[in-house]
């Protein structure tokens, strides 16, 4: 069942992030309204506040998560040679991200911290229209800082992917701008994740510094790309981006996606879904479906039809990794 | 979310077994093979076997489980008033069972250890027939001992439930008897289930002279009854059953339920089930619908359908509690 991770040789995407394990259990509108939550957002928490939630929710669900791990693990789903890197403590749920992230083939080597916060959670409270509103206690996760990337490691990846999440502790900040500086300077890609449309009002303007100087290949949703740019609507964002970086992939959810680059624009359909179930990792997996399709040197409205049929997967279901082989889908569909 | 769990008061079930986190994984039948398990039985590991059976697992997913932990889940879910007694360790694991079952309502009052080995876990491979096949590493759950029954608590519940495999440890055995004495005294109920064929292989001698002497309500499916009684078939071990205690609830998977009671005889079919997904906490449930029917004081035919009515909900999806309110379903099941 094990796969070996590889242990040198190219990669193609090195994926940075916050390292945590998921908490899913399923409540009504009327709780999350209560709890003075915005659905469909994150909230970072603190080890009171995560006690506190934790407490007053229904039973859960424990599963391996974190934005770039599960980009990490969808990739790993199709195939890709991939690495994670984030930090864990040496607890029971420490263990199980380590567990889960290795048993899929992802090279991941960051040591487990052995003091100082517990692994991270992120205690994600599921509506029954499937939006999910996650509360992050960062845990250990803020433990990541920039003698964590490994140079060596950037420099074998065509693509390092970085997840907007990170923008909220100074130390794992400086790891991404680590790594960003690497990736140049071995000209390998940078990618970015937005992540969430309150995570960019939280650093607006370094973003978009960071976003015009240094990445190749953005990933942003409709509220998140808005939000970036502070414009009214999706069109006016559109326009911003296309001078600000490479390639932007901009998901609508059931509207589908569109990647612009420079003069190019492709607009791509959702995949049907039956029924969404629970739209955590929908992001995540979109990233990984693309950064897929572009490492193996596939057209860019392919490689946003393959993030299509990998988030469309991992929505159709409770939890934010693929279940199924996303490789033998992609084939399926994509050229059947 | 939370309900707030009786404590004190008449209890319908109170369930004594072994306190553990079950983490979820799929696999194919070569795997279960060459692992040299026997598919759908439990087996006993140690912490070095579960560290190595783990390294070996796909990515899992964690989830509170054991099998009396299932049926007062599976209780609460109809309403009943229910308590669980079980040890945990205090850790994180540990914190996720404790906080499962209190907030379904249960009442769950087992100090965690604060040394000794960690919360117990159960490495549970499922093949795609949805079959189950289980290793449990017992940890803190080994430090039951009669010193957690309660004779009060005992006292207050018209049914005391213990899980077969408690057997399988000195100290957890004696809480067990104790649990069953308290209840003698207090003119109480005794139930049991007979968990797995292994376990009553392990134990065949003892469980038959606690069955005839102790037990009045008695779960089992065909192959734990054929093994208790050493008999080839399952009517000659009904045959059997019925001199031995006051009522026998037999489980056939697919070909339903058989109720024995003296000279009363109840053949009941299964609930049909689109997909088979998991077969996880089946007779656990089954146990608890038909717990709640008696203690409800319904008739043993009722108490079999709703038993059905409840494995049928849990074997729909991965995971061994239930995902739905039961008392809704048997509502609309039984007198739609």
């Amino acid at each position: 069942m094990t796969e070996t991770a590889p242990q040198n040789g190219e990669l193609d995407v090195l994926c940075v992030g916050n390292a945590i394990v998921d908490v899913l259990s399923q409540t009504d509108d009327a709780t999350i309204e209560e709890l003075g939550m915005v659905k469909g957002t994150m909230a970072l928490i603190d080890a009171e506040q995560a006690e506190a939630l934790y407490a007053r929710m229904a039973p859960g669900v424990e599963t391996s998560g974190g934005s770039a791990g599960n980009t990490a693990a969808g990739l790993a789903s199709l195939d890709a040679r991939c690495a994670f890197v984030g930090r864990v403590r040496d607890d029971q749920l420490g263990d199980i991200f380590t567990h889960d992230i290795r048993s899929i083939g992802v090279e991941y080597a960051t040591p487990a911290a052995t003091d100082g916060p517990p692994t991270a959670r992120c205690l994600i409270l599921i509506t029954p229209d499937a939006q999910r509103t996650m509360n992050t206690f960062l845990g250990a996760s803020v433990n990541l800082g920039p003698e964590d990337i490994d140079e060596a490691q950037v420099a074998r990846a065509k693509v390092t992917y970085l997840e907007g999440y990170l923008w909220d502790r100074d130390e794992a900040k400086e790891a991404f701008l680590a790594a960003a500086g690497f990736a140049a300077k071995h000209d390998r890609l940078v990618s970015l994740s937005l992540s969430d449309p309150f995570c960019v009002d939280r650093h607006r303007d370094s973003f978009r510094d960071f976003v015009s100087g240094h990445v190749d290949v953005l990933f942003a949703n409709e509220d998140e790309i808005t939000s970036l740019y502070q414009v009214p609507d999706f069109d006016a964002a559109l326009q911003h981006v296309r001078e600000d970086c490479r390639i932007a992939a901009l998901t609508r959810s059931e509207k589908g996606a569109v990647v612009v680059s420079g003069d190019e624009v492709h607009v791509i359909d959702a995949q049907p879904v039956d029924k969404v179930v629970d739209t955590t990792g929908a992001g995540d997996q979109f990233a990984a479906g693309f950064l897929y399709g572009l490492t193996a040197g596939r057209d860019l409205a392919a490689c946003a039809r393959i993030g299509g049929i990998a988030a469309a997967e991992v929505i159709a279901h409770v939890g934010p990794r693929p279940r199924v082989k996303l490789a033998d889908l992609v084939a399926g569909k994509l050229d059947g």
